[in-house]
């Protein structure tokens, strides 16, 4: 089955809401969905990018509100997080644990850390927070707590986010469908246009 | 009839294309659009913000490419220009000056002038392109052009950058329906819904 990739940092509001729609549109079009963990924070040093909340406070006021009337208009919950934004590491280097050791269970857990930060206003940076959210989609929290330590999925998360800035990607959630590169959620209707007609 | 406002600058891509499509999405909500003309240099003095083009290769490269593919997408026209971005102070003043003395030209004028940049690859930052624009959609280009240089239109736009700041805007077009903000193309699916509905 052809694919579709999904660049997402845990702490991405625009991720998130994304992350809840982008299976459907892909399956619609007879694609799996790819997802890859970035770090924003490390793209960002890159990119001279900025956190949308550390900007000049029209922007990150309007950021803010637009989260949240974005969720609405996506029919996402969503419920601004106290902590926000916040370290995404063992996030996400969870998640490059389980594609590798359970990756059937990888999208769920997925999904389910970003309810748990976005809708449920739990703290994701911590260790105990992610093992947690894990244990509930029905994985190994103590292998999962071992899994992020190792050497290697920490290289490959660093090779994700390198990759990632490599093909141009400087904020997310950003989208590759046959190398042609979406930012952010608002382009998921042009997303779907693509899979549908081609290029346009 | 109720209204809608819609603030703008002529060198703003994303704002051309919102600019063919808002008076119909307006309408169909029995509204019409007030058009406001402002300059987002003296915007991003204040706020902090870049133009587009003026980022990393990464982003500004992406940008360009979104330019044209968000064109295609929304069915508009797009050429992107040689020169770009450029000082759009004198169309700004000539859409002033027109809002006050002829009213019934001003949107013809601007739909006129974002083409000649946007689709035709005219240099809008020249008194006499602008002034042709305008003969072209029949306004008087000699008396705009003395227009152009009356304290009380500079003054306006003076105003209407200051309002805007004021009123939390950073970027364009920014779009006002009943005090409630929407800031880019991308949003009117969102502004549509809020006429349609009211607030979500």
């Amino acid at each position: 089955m052809k694919r579709l990739e999904f660049f997402f940092d845990f702490s991405s509001p625009y991720s998130y809401v994304a992350s809840e729609s982008i299976e459907s549109i892909a399956s619609k079009y007879d694609r799996t969905v790819d997802f890859t963990p970035i770090l924003l924070g490390a793209v960002f040093k890159v990119t001279g990018g900025r956190p949308l909340t550390d900007l000049h406070a029209s922007k990150s006021g309007y950021s803010a509100r637009d989260f949240a009337r974005s969720a609405r208009f996506f029919g996402v919950p969503f419920k601004m997080p106290t902590v926000f934004p916040l370290a995404t590491v063992t996030a996400a280097r969870a998640m490059v644990w389980l594609q590798a050791q359970r990756s059937d269970k990888a999208a769920s857990f997925m999904h389910a850390v970003f309810r748990a930060f976005f809708a449920e206003d739990r703290n994701i940076s911590e260790l105990a927070v992610v093992a947690n959210v894990a244990a509930q989609v029905g994985i190994d929290a103590t292998a999962l707590a071992a899994g992020v330590q190792e050497q290697s999925v920490k290289d490959r998360l660093k090779a994700h986010v390198d990759e990632a800035i490599a093909r141009g990607v400087f904020g997310a959630p950003t989208i590759f469908v046959d190398g042609e590169m979406f930012w952010g959620n608002d382009r998921l209707a042009q997303v779907e246009r693509w899979l549908e007609r081609g290029p346009f």
